[in-house]
């Protein structure tokens, strides 16, 4: 049994190319004491990635040249050296980019895909809902009646923290690109509004959209889209900093020219890393599946296909903003 | 008896120019009931100066065209048509660039010259001060061990921000421009290290001087500075914006391109008005006082002359940064 995996050949300058990717294969070797064999089933296709093929400190190591590329999955147990799985469990971790994984029993999470389909686990009940929970309910704090604002509202985490808002009693109002998405923010996750960015005239449009104001922003973009919401702030606004997508490819990003706009109104930007929730996760996990199977907290799922040798195409389809909801690879045919 | 007063004739683009201002002369009134009549002696001179000059919404209402130009200061009551004051008491309030002040009693604090010099009571306890104590104390909440930087070192908020981070039991590291400035940071006021920005390589100068990095940073410059203390953050680090001198006369402002900082590091940013403390202004000027008293807090004025006549210049000078300490525009001969 052969295993196919990508690994980092180079680091990328601006935009990832295919040329950085190479595909290696070899044995899949059998699990010792403490190990899992897994067949990876889909991995989790996320904005962070660009960041992990960087070098440098940030919130996490970077994935070294030559190493597997780093990704969340899920799987089937194949064989176990750990009493603690079986061949037969489903199962969420760092599997990376490959077909199979050999990994740690301590590091695994075992997971049920009679509850939600197993993609669920890579999006709303993985690091996407986890990041989207934590980020909203204890940086962004937002009251009932308040109106938060969600750039990449119809992404993975956006689609989340919006449904988690609404849920909380607020008027919300996504920022979204193209129509397609707008409609599936307003009509499938049930959003107050949804601003299409390609439209122009954001400024305008996020005004009219929020006529109160925007006490809470939570920002998966920056850019001009962090330059226009800075300028609607209310007094003690919280903005939380999830991401910046716009920015992950840029050689020479922007900072938020409006920023003064902090100090006028009193107001914060506080970044998120959402593994330092760890401990919480199955709080939040229990709270969500809760919303989920009372029909409040819709869980989209955007598969592709093609495994390993999709990856690279997969991801910048990701940067192209393809994906409504959480998008995943699809590891077996 | 005859008043001068600086009106606002236009609003700069950029820079201010002297032909913004007119200087006006013409009777001066007599107090009615609940009016005091002022002789300004000093005013205080103010990087936010430059913000009321701008026209739209801020945190305080801009200074209208042909108004008389808004300023801090202390004087001497004259003729009073109130009660609680009466000829030779001094007071503080908001005078404006003028050499005699019609105000409402309610809107003037009685001050003691006999305690500390008129100056200070626009300076460490004068507005300054309180931004200082609250913004630094409240928003930025320094333990003691860590280290806090404080832009705009010398100037009157930074200098009284760094001491009482030092009092508190903090490594302090200052960021002035020019070797002067450093010395009077470190040997007057006694921060641990001072970095001249006008040397260059600042990242250099600024790791050396904070090797266990920055957990607290009072920023009142922005540009460059604050986006190279952002790379030196620590994890939870707060960075209070009280101000960004270097961007008052830009007519394109840059925003900090390394906020992402903010999110690998779980950091906040935060903007500061000080008038939202305003109900506790008294007991941090208690306990100011006292520091005062003890030796602790130094409290250093610079004071230029020439009255109405001398604001534009003496503006100027402080945005080109000439004043270590407090700058006050002293309004009598």
């Amino acid at each position: 049994m052969q295993n196919k995996r990508l690994i980092l050949k180079s680091r990328p300058a601006g935009e990832p190319v295919a040329g950085n990717w190479e595909i290696l294969t070899g044995d899949v070797p059998a699990p010792g004491e403490g190990e899992v064999l897994i067949r990876v089933l889909y991995i989790s296709i996320d904005p962070a990635m660009r960041g992990w093929m960087n070098e440098g400190k940030s919130y996490i190591r970077p994935v070294e040249l030559g190493q597997t590329m780093r990704a969340l999955g899920v799987g089937e147990v194949l064989s176990s050296g750990d009493e603690r799985f079986k061949a037969g469990d489903f199962v969420a971790g760092t599997t990376g980019v490959q077909e199979y994984a050999l990994l740690n029993a301590k590091d695994l999470q075992k997971i049920n895909p009679e509850r939600v389909p197993l993609p669920v686990y890579l999006g709303t009940l993985g690091m996407s809902g986890m990041t989207a929970y934590f980020g909203l309910l204890k940086t962004g704090q937002p009251q009932a009646g308040e109106t938060v604002v969600v750039s990449g509202a119809a992404g993975a985490v956006g689609s989340v923290a919006g449904q988690i808002a609404k849920i909380k009693g607020c008027r919300v109002v996504g920022i979204a690109g193209g129509d397609d998405k707008c409609r599936y923010v307003t009509e499938t996750l049930g959003f107050d509004a949804c601003v299409d960015y390609r439209k122009g005239e954001l400024r305008k449009q996020l005004k009219e959209a929020c006529p109160d104001g925007v006490d809470v922003f939570f920002d998966n973009v920056g850019g001009e889209i962090l330059d226009t919401v800075l300028t609607l702030i209310n007094r003690k606004a919280r903005i939380v900093i999830c991401g910046a997508i716009s920015q992950y490819n840029q050689t020479k990003p922007e900072g938020p020219r409006n920023y003064m706009s902090l100090l006028v109104n009193r107001a914060r930007m506080e970044g998120i890393v959402v593994f330092d929730n760890a401990a919480e996760y199955p709080v939040a996990a229990r709270e969500m599946t809760g919303w989920i199977a009372e029909g409040r907290l819709n869980t989209t799922s955007y598969i592709e296909t093609g495994g390993v040798e999709a990856f690279h195409d997969t991801l910048m389809k990701l940067f192209s903003g393809a994906n409504t909801g959480k998008m995943v690879l699809k590891m077996v045919p």
